[in-house]
């Protein structure tokens, strides 16, 4: 039996059929859990059926999955980034489904659920490299017949937990360098991108299977909180890699914490670009309206705070305006949709709740403001002037709603940039230099990502991804992000026949 | 009024008097809190009076600390470097009479206590290099007329509490990486051992005096709970760097964490020292003496657990005890004394219970065993025979008992090794490399530090110290470490006029 | 019109037909200078003829790649490095024929020559991922509002001169590293490879057409020492790396150096294999055979001296003398085949030359010693016993003679094997730590790859490599050896208002 | 018998006497050559006089130092580390006196003297950090039960043949990082400052001897050109840095490479500054005096030639004529003095020679062009008008002369830059983003040191110093120069019992 409609067909070639078990365990596919629809976010009509896992179905892949850390932490780690060369490759055939399951699903326009797929596969190309560059160090010691050494050995098995917002993107960022680095993941999906979880995990898997190796080495899960918390207490997963808001990354936090286990937090993003008198007016407008309603204003580094030079902010804020009115909203795998649907319904509703809030709290509603009555959750990309004191502008409304603000002063403006709690991103608009440094200086942005000229999303796999504050402190992707999927161990080896001690100490 | 013994005149020559005042704040000495005793631990007699900082007193040192970040991480990081190497030389100095201080104080044998004052001097120099080494990256952007920087910016202020067992040269490994990379630091040495506090405190205050700073760049604190409380709470505080056991260090993990700010966890460590068959026993039974006894078994490094192959078993075990019926326990401060008291009363029945336990789970006393009756805290070393399945060799004894079991196989033997709640220190005799590569390889030692043919404790500084599990995962002193003091920015800037987004997205 | 021999129509699938032009200029096939015949060393005869690059060629050639350059540089390297992933996915395609070709031009067993072009293709996944990591440095100022940058940025032109004996890995080394650091290729291959120059060069030809990129971004040349002296005489190009004897390297470099231009050697090497008494016999039999047979001795990390412990010396020796005689010298093509011919027949006469001087200088021969009468160059694998102080040990004969030698202690084998000219590898046969520490340490091997319990040969790409002293001291393929590849700067930005000056000196 | 001035008593705190012996050897003070005066070159009169190191000197000091390699490389990098720490306190002590000597002897003023020492000392607490981080890596290796490492183990010796115009700064340079590297270092200073190289040493030696170890670890001696070519030619020697003019360094290149002897070479420069239309004038005119006056044009980074956009030419040129007028020439060691003496009489020849080869290629001389009548080698700080064309300007003058040149373009002016053989150092002054990291980009400055808005001379030791093309690609003091001064090994250690082949070959 097909899908219901016709253009759901292609998913059939990235392994999606219209009924779908929702775990890889042990190498095979098996669900237990309950029977959950994938809806589509333009019409909230069901793209596909999927078995969710059961806390069963888990415990049966944790314990192939551990079985099988053994095997895989012994491959060489070039061999291992052999096979997520493969995996690259697996993706790379199939990317522009890929891309369109992801806006299908999640309900981004094309252009970025292609970006999004198109991010996995650098991040395995990347992946091949640092496997023979997961260096540990020689390090001089001052006794005679001693070497010292830092090595990094595998950690065992990685937790990864994603989100709707990025259904996949962020599993690659994990999973390319905790693979490589020689440990296996389990993955467990956002509940309402089921047959991303699926397509993805399908391409991954049959890479395994062609290899020869288990398949348990790459376990999933299609499931919502009870997975999640079964991976935050489990202590045979050595780090849990959570992305989602603050407050439930507190939550995981706590609970892998008290365990002793390693938590990668990407939590809730609350980003500002400033625009400053000298700043290329053009380059910041195009800038604010990809970073403002980009993915609907979902992407944790949407911006969501605007301030603008007071000499600058008319004239910026009416050509915002004036472009806002023409973002075409709609479908997203129609082309010059700009603006798809928020996620579900009840995100469609938070927006509304959101609106009202902003209104009791003074702000004054610029363009936008308002769901757009249809079948789907679309709703009006938004600008709202506001008091930088209004309590709302301290948090994350996950949508298209744009807060704008005036300063006189670059402290002021850096000041109000770090009064938020969270710390993910951040952007100026400026060509002198003097500036520019500030910013990125002691006394400039606290962010994890702070950006020069362009808008505070888009960031390239080649710079550590991720935010400080209550955004979590945790890095993704470049760099020596790859140092957290490992353990470090300091090894002194003592290779003569005397016993010097450190510090010229004389025991007995 | 002078001391009251002659002894304890020297006192004088590193700034402590009868009576002191136990709170450096704003870059004068204050204290309104209650007057405490510091006590000799080799007979329990009152050394000098200390006036603890009040709640008061903290909040008005942090105001201070505060105001001062803003000036410290404006100078120029080799700058601070040169602040730092005064330090340095201001401690070498006086580093005979403040490694006496530390015997006196805290009990540990006079060569130890010089040696870790030596330990800070030692990192004081190191930090002097490494001020002009604090490197961020230029990475290659993908997008054309793009720069990407990873910055490392000062965090701002860096709190540290310390431990009795080390109680000036933990704050060595952290202040001197936490200053030169731009960090006030606010320290609360441990209660019992406040003259050390202040006698250190007072000669990093003159330089920076000398160098007309403001003394509260570092600001410094005797007290106890309450002052630690109000660090973990504090969110001026980006980084606290806490030392103590694995059950304070995960309340103040919780409490920073609420907050969303950074730990630095040195907590308990339960290190095991394995033989092999073709080890040298000799160099084996050194380490473990050393291992064992030293600092009275109160080092975190400090040896607990001695995995024998059942082949050396007796052999080793033999000379051990023959060994241990010879240690000279008693004065620090005497020459030839091997083993000083526990640190406090309250230590040596934490001994003397531990013992019961022991024998309550079917450990036998090999030798030792008992505390020495005197008016000081001391205890004799100990050897206990017990198998490895007793509950209290999973727990941290905090005192000079050891116990020893038998195993057949390396495998055998790396599990034990691995099968503690713990992760901090680990050490392996033998002369094959097959088996030196596997322990520090992914299926050999869990733990942070992991040695062959040393002891388990007297690490070296240009490495990374810190361990795994409930040791709590921080790093201090060499490698990268000094990461953990800094707040990382990944910052793309735009310097043409086109706006290029990464993974090739064409929005709008 | 086909080729002579229907075994050769494999080459048609890689662009090799009967007649060639040997010069790839301006992204076009050109070549006016002689024609020459590719010889099958093992029969000497004509596999297809190819049209030499005259200097006309070359100088079109370059007036093409200089301007190219300046467009390369300007691709971010992220985006080369696509390219070059492109690159190695047209050599994965052809990876068979490739290898069948190295095998049949140059003559080594077909295991080799498919591992030779493997070695390219692993290089290309390695530079992909080093795409996103050509990192500089941010160094801290000690002046405020200084930032200290250290860039990397492409040289121009890089020139590759590669010898016969690997005839396109070394051009994958240099070249893979070379263009994602942002620089063109102008590449000579050795004048008697002349098909897999040309080959090697299609397939990477066809990825810039097909990218509408410069094809004189890759320059090739098939020629002889008219183009060679070209190369190292053009003021164009910044780098000519250079493998081949250390005569010729001695003059490239002298010609390079007299128009400061970059020079990266990789010159002869004469390496021994040192067996302690405590060695794994059938191990260090094993991996000798390999070492100083493969690829017909013409490698230049073949083994060529054997030093043996004295307790172990006539077991060895007479173990590997058996398998000597066991080795299968024949057809490089033919399966079981152990050693193809020597390359030419002018490297046949100098073999026969070598066994003429080793027996005028007092050596023995155990094993082989002839010439094998036939059409082709082959000749046997020779053992000889000979004394260390005979000169001809301290030459480079390129062929498969191993010299043995005699030791009685660590120090003395290790002054043995540093005792040649050359310094390029070096390998160790014992199980005692004390005695691998020491031969990798200050007091040990002084070559460039020194290696414990595997033979001399067999270098994997995530290391440097290359050698000392008369070797020429440059490094290729991994580690930092892409730094020779750019050129770097040391920048200080002032973007502040005041003039602080370095080492605080007021001038003025 | 004392010194003929009362001014040079102070001498005598430095160890300097009226008569001095110019050789260490074997860690005593001994000299066989010819005796030489010093002569102040502000009234060319005799300082003191030494007897110069003969030929036998050396090769006693070279069989000494040779013999004190083995030991030296032998004491763990730490512990070498804290030697280089008290000679940078010895060299504290005693700032002031060995500042005024270099004033005395080389005739710069008294700041840049006392700034020339302090940089030796930065460069000792520099390397002391060092001594802890000259790290090797250990690199993932594709075969199981492989270890692969890269090693950095001493030279041994290296030689260090200083210019006159930096007569201690460049050895602190080379041999602060040779010495933790584990080097013997052998320098000869330049002739005509043969006190500063006697007081330098005596401090060094002092400190060998206060620590019981070789004084021939530092062996020093004064002398000219024989002694230099002994060291390029000396085997012993494994890396001869040689600071001095490209003709001169192109030779010393030829003889150390035809040995395959390594060589860091620091030659001529002619660096340009070049002034934007936005650039802040008042800094601009101030670096460009610096640049160009201080230590009266002999700096290595001097700038000579100055490209002022036509825009801002005229008003820039004014200003520097104005300024030009004022500079006071004297007396180095007068306060207020800007501008001493140049080194010797034939320096004022050469001077006079440039200024009439400028005439007679169309140079207009704006201010000063002539020698200034004396006892001393004074010249008038000199602005010379002249088309880019003249050949002059592509020459290394050293002396205080200035070409001013017009451009209009950016690219016009870096390509004038660029134009020249030598690629030390460089400067832009603007305010430009876009023009900044141009400059520094793969467009813009060829040279090694790429400044922006400071002058061409200044650099930090943190950043590696040095130029490319004739100016001949070494790199010293900071990054990463360490390396050159050890070598690098491969190694890879096969621990296990198998014998896997790197690229997969199967051999056999």
């Amino acid at each position: 039996m097909g899908f219901t409609k016709k253009d759901y067909e292609f998913l059939g070639e990235i392994g999606v059929g219209p009924d779908n078990l929702g775990g890889y365990v042990d190498g095979k596919w098996k669900a237990t859990g309950p029977v959950v629809s994938s809806v589509n976010p333009s019409n909230n009509q069901e793209i596909a059926r999927v078995t969710e896992a059961s806390i069963q179905d888990y415990e049966e892949g944790m314990k192939a999955c551990n079985e099988a850390a053994k095997k895989w932490m012994s491959i060489p780690a070039p061999k291992r980034g052999e096979i997520v060369r493969q995996i690259g490759d697996a993706l790379r055939a199939k990317l522009e489904f890929l891309g369109r399951l992801v806006s299908l699903e999640m309900g981004k326009i094309l252009p970025e659920g292609i970006g999004e797929v198109q991010e996995i596969i650098d991040m395995c190309d990347y992946a091949v490299g640092l496997s023979r560059q997961l260096n540990g160090s020689i390090i001089p010691s001052e006794r005679p017949d001693h070497m010292m050494f830092e090595m990094w050995n595998p950690l065992g098995i990685v937790g990864v937990i994603t989100a709707f917002n990025f259904p996949c993107a962020v599993l690659g960022w994990n999973a390319c360098i905790a693979l490589v680095a020689g440990n296996c993941v389990v993955w467990k999906g956002a509940p309402t991108t089921p047959l991303i979880t699926i397509a993805v995990t399908k391409l991954v898997a049959e890479v395994f299977e062609k290899n020869n190796l288990p398949g348990a080495i790459f376990t999933s899960f299609c499931g919502g909180a009870e997975i999640g918390q079964a991976i935050s207490k489990d202590t045979r997963i050595a780090l849990v890699s959570f992305t989602g808001s603050s407050k439930v990354g507190s939550i995981v936090q706590k609970t892998v914490s008290e365990r002793f286990g390693k938590c990668l937090l990407e939590l809730s993003g609350n980003n500002a670009i400033v625009v400053m008198d000298d700043a290329d007016i053009d380059l910041a407008a195009r800038s604010i309206l990809f970073a403002a309603v980009g993915t609907a204003g979902q992407r944790c580094t949407t911006c969501r705070r605007l301030y603008l030079h007071e000499s600058i902010y008319q004239k910026v804020l009416d050509q915002l305006i004036g472009v806002y009115k023409q973002v075409k909203v709609g479908d997203p795998l129609e082309k010059g949709t700009l603006v798809g649907p928020v996620h579900t319904r009840a995100s469609r509703d938070n927006f509304e709740k959101g609106i009202s809030s902003i209104k009791s709290q003074g702000g004054k509603i610029l363009v936008g403001g308002s769901v757009i009555e249809s079948d789907g959750n679309f709703v009006q990309p938004t600008i709202v002037e506001i008091s930088p004191d209004a309590s709302i502008v301290k948090e994350e409304l996950f949508g298209p709603v744009l807060y704008v603000m005036k300063f006189k002063t670059l402290d002021e403006a850096i000041e109000m940039n770090n009064s938020v709690p969270q710390g993910l991103s951040s952007s100026i608009f400026t060509r002198k230099p003097e500036i520019i440094f500030k910013w990125i200086g002691p006394h400039g942005s606290d962010c994890g990502i702070v950006n020069v000229n362009i808008p505070t999303n888009g960031a390239e796999i080649g710079g550590a991804f991720g935010g400080e504050k209550a955004t979590g402190g945790g890095r993704e992707a470049g760099s020596d992000s790859w140092k957290q999927y490992m353990r470090r161990s300091t090894c002194t080896i003592n290779y003569g026949s005397e016993l010097p001690l450190a510090q010229g100490i004389n025991f007995g």
